[in-house]
């Protein structure tokens, strides 16, 4: 029998893991809110308010008049070697040749997961979790370890049952999770990289929001804490700006080795003229002046979605005020199905992400992820409103 | 037993694809080369003289001017919309929603790959090919259908016997080819599409040299006689800059929606500050400008290689000069072993590609890439000489 392909007939075609990528319902759902008078509390982008144009303006003249040919010829795939000893310098235990300069943090996760899942592979990650990491791993085909959190991260116990099944890596955010909120204590590092070590599993360390803290004293990363056993991902995207797509990864040597030789497959490296204008605008002071003016706005934000949440939904919602970062979590106290609400939610004028897109399996009906980073004071007080006549809805009830 | 991983004791742990991503010890010898007075004709690096770093510079200005926070903003996976436009508009039998913007065209290859190539799966490609393809393919485990090729690219012989194979694609490079500079007639051409409609084959279509044509009538894309089979590669790189990594698959809907699903997990987006300074130097022409004479450079570059070697090495070496492009590819006509002539060449101080580096299988031993791209006239008439002497030494005997 021969298909014949024909007009949108490759499906047929697409190897096996093509399957794996479906695109979600609720993406779809959200995407359609784009450009309406829907407030979004779905994303995680940055507010633009925070962009520096004017800097990014002169850094991109400086790095043309500088070193225009090198910005636009190719380059090492590992990235440019000034920009490396950048990232070594702020990240503690590494070294400019534990460095791979990468196209965002998305990237880096990618790239691990085509270095390290072979397929039916556990691998461990918190549930919930950050969506577009399940996104990167899963077209490997990786068995899920999930791994059940608290208010501090993931549980020990749960954690030392997940890491007993030897799995490829464990993938946590310690600083300010996505979606949590919420920040591992000093002790739950040191116990991790304990188990960890007992166990022998790699530990890949995802830190976007680190920077964004509003409260309580900095703790070392996993990283610094053990350089040999943690992948540690840094971005500009949540500090600087998304639309560079300029991060990296530091790590153990032979790690770095692997990722750089995927990557040459992947993109050949990384864009030299972002990097060239990401590193003028750095080393200019663009991103430390920056850093806590970035606190206060968000910080700012978050306080004015708890206050309206508290006023509009406190008897709807329950959750514990992040201390950085970009994201509450919330439980509906009466247990409504957050999926279902999103449908009411839109029609009130609201959007959010429904708590079940960040598990791999096994989600809770009734959490939801709320985003304060994009709206502004008004908007998020009218965004808790419309979520409070949502609760009310018909619809969102079962 | 529990391995201990510790320093640098990672690789144990690696999936199995990553054994199929090896640095090539010839990759490692040219790269001890760079900084060095070795002249190369290794590369495929554009000839930083014909950068406009001007027009950048005022293109960046203007795209941050004008558009300063989106240009700095998360943006849509398929790439800026207007961007895809001016793609659709240059690309017959595209539509902008059939193209998606990449991070280059060797993305475009990895991302074809994932979503293509099951383990084992038969991919037929010429042999030789463009090596950053079978590194984009390899990963994923292909068999090869290496398919010989004549001046005209494919033999049709060759060609039928892979295709009757169902493999999951064609992989071809009609105008230019790297590596071996040759161009397929429009006969060639509409065989070569009717043989795949028979056998119900994906084509993918490589199109980074086509518009450094130095002789010769245009001819059309294969995505043009057939945009329902093939998915049309073009880019930046080798016209406007490299460094920007930016690139577009043009081709069937179904197969660009997945190749966007992957590329969300992937990197999420190519970035918009870079989406947005090439839409700017575009739009103001800075490509139609340039063609003209980005066309006489290289003809001048190619025609200073083809009469240098005549001079030095006419005896040595058999080739057709290249109607376009950026390379040279010859054979040594007393059957010189090309890998052992390396070394000598080096020593020499010229470096080049073995052709064994281009075969996915089966490789011939006397074969060579030249490329002109980069030397300027002196360097070029040097490097024939040295490669004059490098055919004498010793060490390039067997």
């Amino acid at each position: 029998m021969t298909v014949r392909a024909g007009r949108g007939g490759w499906t047929a075609r697409f190897a096996a893991r093509t399957e794996r990528m479906r695109p979600s319902e609720i993406r779809t759902l959200l995407k359609r809110t784009a450009g309406s008078d829907v407030i979004s509390l779905a994303g995680g982008l940055p507010s633009p308010a925070t962009f520096d144009v004017g800097a990014f303006a002169a850094a991109a003249e400086r790095a043309l008049v500088r070193d225009g040919r090198r910005a636009l010829q190719y380059g090492p795939t590992d990235g440019r070697p000034e920009l490396r000893a950048w990232v070594a310098e702020r990240t503690p235990g590494a070294t400019p040749e534990r460095v791979l300069i990468t196209s965002g943090s998305q990237q880096g996760l990618a790239l691990l997961a085509q270095v390290l899942i072979d397929p039916e592979a556990p691998v461990a990650v918190a549930a919930p979790t950050y969506m577009g990491a399940l996104r990167a791993f899963d077209p490997y085909a990786p068995r899920w370890l999930p791994v059940a959190t608290d208010a501090d991260g993931m549980r020990p116990e749960a954690l030392e049952a997940a890491l007993a099944q030897r799995p490829a890596f464990l993938y946590v955010i310690p600083d300010f999770d996505n979606p949590t909120g919420s920040r591992m204590t000093l002790e739950r590092r040191e116990a991790l990289l304990d188990a960890a070590a007992r166990h022998d599993v790699l530990v890949i360390e995802d830190a976007p929001y680190r920077e964004l803290r509003f409260e309580g004293e900095e703790l070392p990363t996993l990283h610094e804490l053990a350089p040999e056993r943690v992948a540690h991902l840094g971005t500009l995207s949540k500090t600087l700006a998304p639309g560079l797509r300029l991060a990296w990864v530091a790590g153990p040597e032979a790690l770095i080795e692997a990722l750089q030789r995927a990557k040459q497959a992947s993109d050949l490296h990384t864009s030299t003229f972002v990097q060239a204008v990401a590193l003028e605008a750095v080393a200019e002071g663009a991103l430390d002046r920056r850093l806590p003016e970035l606190r206060v706005h968000y910080r700012a934000r978050r306080d004015v979605l708890v206050d309206a949440l508290a006023v509009e939904a406190g008897d709807r919602l329950a959750f514990e005020p992040p201390q950085g970062g970009m994201f509450l979590w919330a439980r509906a106290t009466d247990g409504t199905d957050t999926t279902r609400l999103l449908g009411a939610a839109v029609d009130a004028g609201v959007a959010f992400v429904p708590g079940a897109a960040f598990y791999p399996a096994g989600a809770p009906a009734d959490r939801l992820r709320l985003s304060y980073s994009l709206p502004d004071d008004a908007g998020l007080r009218e965004a808790a409103r419309r979520l409070r006549t949502a609760f009310d809805a018909p619809a969102a009830r079962p």
